[in-house]
């Protein structure tokens, strides 16, 4: 049972069942036509050549398949994580000391690594510390940063890389007439070719009466048909020579060697925030796409084991000469759809670009970087998120705050630091909310038990009684904030005599809290006022009973409802 | 008036009263001569010349006299903040390019100058972020640094400097053979007289019959008797030829130059941080300590007026050749009960230290360094706090662990670094609290409209309706944790028909929580549950009606209360 929840392939491959396999079958054979393309281009992306995409295409799928708690997530290269490897490399790359390869199979390995120490010691909830803000507009921002970075593919330029929006629009505007108009055909061509084989053809092909069954693969096959129309024009017309058009060109055959990282110290403190960063957004890729499929499907994805499996997906592309995978949102999607049911289609797609990478690469020579390129905007395009911001704006200002902070800060002052500003901004927020709290003065509504905000509702009052609800837990942000208010209230009004601090809110008070509570009621009860509670939680009680704080002079009574409280202090 | 609010020396100098007088005259007098002593030990504990501690005591005085909300807050050199002057400028100093004095007086002016931008920002409340752990912590361990820091002085040996008690426990035990024993006569003998004049002594004449009008002035001298006896027995003996006991010696005669500190870019930018900490430390101190006396009088200190007081009284002291300046806790304490009214007895004491520059320190020439020591030694050892401890491991482990964490930071990481630790694992902690929400399935207690843990009381349930109180606001870090304990308790149930989310604790939902209402909303109803929601506060109610959350599809009734909802679900 235990090893079975460890090694997942273990519970679904013995109960294999047989009707299975067509769909698994077909799903993985069209990711595997998507991802040959996709990888290739991704590790473009990260600044590595064609191959290391493909490479990290392979184990790290079978791996994944075998420890995975998700039947359908299709593991491998992916744009944002492709886009932070770049990012990365860059400074460490930059002085020629360290090969870019290097230092991205030792960020998988890193990025791995750390994965499986947070899986064994449970630590998947802290991804719950990003926000959705937070995430969005970190998405987008990447989206637009990976796109414009294929500005130079589709126009032909030579532009330097640069995470700074601004510098790639100035050199290519500075560059304009140097735009290679062959490159720019075959780029927007493929652009064309990617959106109409998603919208228009299908919806010709259904109205021309073909049946949803030969649909859906056509549909899914408009990277294929960007590749083999790009390659065969190049070809035809040997564009590379004639026109100056970039293309692939050689690709290693064969599989890669089984291979151990450069364990270099320096270089590995160097990259290790780095590939936390990589792992942390890695998984929450992988996990939310996972958890979204699904729940389509009534499965469960166990957070623990998927760090585990994702962690070992990275140390496999390590192996194999890979870079840093996840769970792509596209790819999955399209896996799930194409009829994907169990892990054996991951499977299938790895034994396909493994015989790509053994046969097909020649056929690849003539690929136009313009295609890929192509295949990278219109992938990333769909992850500019504006239906986030328009809603969190409506509903919550300071939330769309942290949003477009997050975005900003991820365009102009990088990939990393954006995303750490924007967790740490989405705390600042939340800590910032919960030290100024809403305290609202109550009064009975009618003849009835409840009580309400008096700014609220008409309610009853009483002169020498003041009942206040505290909506917030006590901490030590917010207890200089309590204390001032309530005895701002108090001396506001001389003829009070009892104060009640309803805690139907306060989930918890912390040992600064108790501290200012005491003093607190000392205070009120030099002026004359006793402090009483209504409604304090259980777990909350319990702990001001073990210090016997009940029983300290100037503490009243502790009572079980507001409406006890007042009925006994108005005898 | 807005004037006087900004300056209130204006406020209470035209309506002084001259019965007043007495009191202040009597105060200022006891403080200076505490504080003449005290300034000179805490500048050579922050590693700079005596001269410097009583030139932080005089201008830096009629600064925050004339600008402090606070009567009695006696301002000047205070342990820990010196001690965090020494800690900041160890880094600087070593290489010898830069002058301690140089680096203290421009850490002055930069704490002043962010204290007062605080002050004018508005940024008071950011003192709330330091607990009471934190703090207790943070002072006990200062006060063993400090201590050790002045072993070399009472046993009159050659101790490096060090933040490491390890380190300087392990010197003076490698030099225990070159221990000076009239060093250490004098420094234990200051000690004596130091405890034995704060106890003894005072209870003595009191049982002796002398009226506590004479006793309490007595009571205070015990500095200047120390410094008296110690000085006439090295002059007497001439102990620092004789016997190598070392002295205060040739301290400059004259008030100190007006000057401007150093404006070095690069120096400034190394002392930034320290600056900023020393300053958040000492507005901590000085507010906690004014807060605590004027709650005594029924006065008010105005937080945000403080930081304009006590930066500009730490500008003052940049001037005027000090080192920062804070409201000292004992100093306050002794300037409070020995009559002090208003701020003319700081202003008093400002004038009698002047006086003492500029004529009497040939008078302390002979005076032992090892006296000093006792002075500090004396002084901190009532800032460790082993009571406060006690209280919160009782109270709560993790707020005791935090305050635990603090202290061994301090002692073994260093000053700076220790306080930032505890405060980043003090939000650490309220973060991890909040992330994972103590959620109560409910009933209902009786026939009453009351509605209790099924956990803790007995109450009725009924198979169709689920009622859950969710006892945390919805941010987030614990959406995660919402929906999926909503979603095992759903599917545990398989005949509830109905959840009620009970709100009452809950004070707000962000953007993140109300994105998981709705996915949650439309999975429950693909389960064939109906969510809905009772209590819901006002302020939160607002926001879910801006972006019309209660119409959409799987969202059920909003009650006004959890009996309500029963009610009518049970129908």
């Amino acid at each position: 049972m235990r090893l079975r929840s460890l090694i997942p392939i273990l519970e679904w491959l013995p109960r294999y069942d047989r009707r299975d396999l067509s769909g698994d079958l077909m799903a993985g054979l069209i990711v595997a036509v998507m991802l040959v393309p996709q990888g290739m281009a991704y590790a473009g992306l990260a600044g590595l050549p064609p191959e290391v995409g493909l490479y990290a295409s392979i184990l790290p799928l079978v791996v994944y398949g075998m420890l995975g708690t998700s039947r359908t997530l299709a593991v491998g290269p992916v744009a944002i994580v492709s886009l932070m490897v770049a990012s990365s490399l860059a400074a460490i790359t930059e002085s020629g000391a360290v090969d870019p390869v290097t230092g991205a199979v030792l960020l998988a390995f890193l990025s791995g690594a750390m994965l499986m120490v947070m899986g064994v010691a449970r630590l998947g909830f802290l991804v719950n510390f990003l926000s959705h803000p937070v995430i969005s507009g970190f998405s987008s921002a990447a989206a637009l940063v990976i796109g414009f970075s294929q500005l130079k593919h589709l126009l032909g330029l030579d532009i330097p890389r640069s995470h700074h929006i601004t510098d790639t629009l100035h050199s290519a505007l500075s560059q304009a007439g140097q735009i290679n108009p062959w490159t720019v055909a075959l780029g927007f061509g493929s652009i064309g070719i990617l959106l109409s084989w998603r919208g228009a053809i299908p919806r010709w092909l259904t109205r021309a009466g073909m049946s949803a069954h030969l649909v859906n693969p056509i549909a899914k096959a408009g990277p294929l048909v960007a590749v083999l129309v790009t390659t065969l024009a190049v070809w035809g017309m040997r564009l590379d020579i004639s026109a100056g058009v970039r293309i692939v060109a050689d690709i290693p055959a064969g599989l890669p060697p089984l291979s151990t990282p450069s364990l270099d110290i320096a270089l590995i403190r160097d990259l290790m925030p780095a590939a936390l960063l990589i792992a942390v957004v890695g998984f929450l890729e992988s996990v939310s796409v996972a958890k979204s499929l699904a729940s389509k499907r009534r499965q469960i994805i166990v957070a623990d084991q998927e760090l585990i499996a994702l962690g070992a997906a990275n140390i496999g592309a390590s192996l194999t000469g890979g870079y840093p995978v996840a769970g792509g949102f596209g790819r999955s999607l399209v896996n799930f759809t194409a009829g994907a049911v169990t892990p054996l289609a991951a499977i299938i797609t790895a034994g396909l670009i493994a015989l790509t990478v053994i046969v097909l690469t020649p056929l690849l020579y003539y690929l136009p970087k313009a295609t890929l390129a192509a295949i990278i905007v219109v992938a990333v395009a769909g992850l500019i998120d504006v239906k986030t911001l328009r809603e969190t704006w409506a509903y919550n200002k300071a939330d769309a705050a942290s949003l477009i902070a997050t975005f900003f800060a991820v365009l102009f002052v990088g990939v990393e630091l954006g995303i750490i500003a924007g967790v740490g901004l989405s705390l600042a927020l939340y800590l910032w909310r919960t030290s100024r709290p809403h305290f609202a003065v109550v009064g009975r509504v009618g003849e009835t038990e409840h009580y309400r905000n008096v700014k609220r509702h008409t309610v009853t009052t009483w002169p020498d009684i003041l009942a206040v609800r505290v909506d917030e837990s006590l901490y030590f942000a917010n207890t200089a904030s309590l204390r001032d208010t309530l005895l701002a209230e108090a001396t506001a009004r001389p003829e009070i005599r009892h104060l009640v601090l309803i805690m139907s809110a306060v989930n918890f008070i912390d040992a600064s809290a108790l501290e200012t509570l005491e003093t607190l009621s000392i205070r009120l009860s030099d002026a004359g006022v006793t402090l009483h509670f209504a409604e304090v939680k259980g777990p909350v009680m319990d702990r001001l009973d073990r210090v016997g704080f009940t029983t300290r002079p100037g503490i009243g009574t502790i009572y079980l409802s507001t409406h006890q409280a007042i009925t006994d202090l108005r005898r």
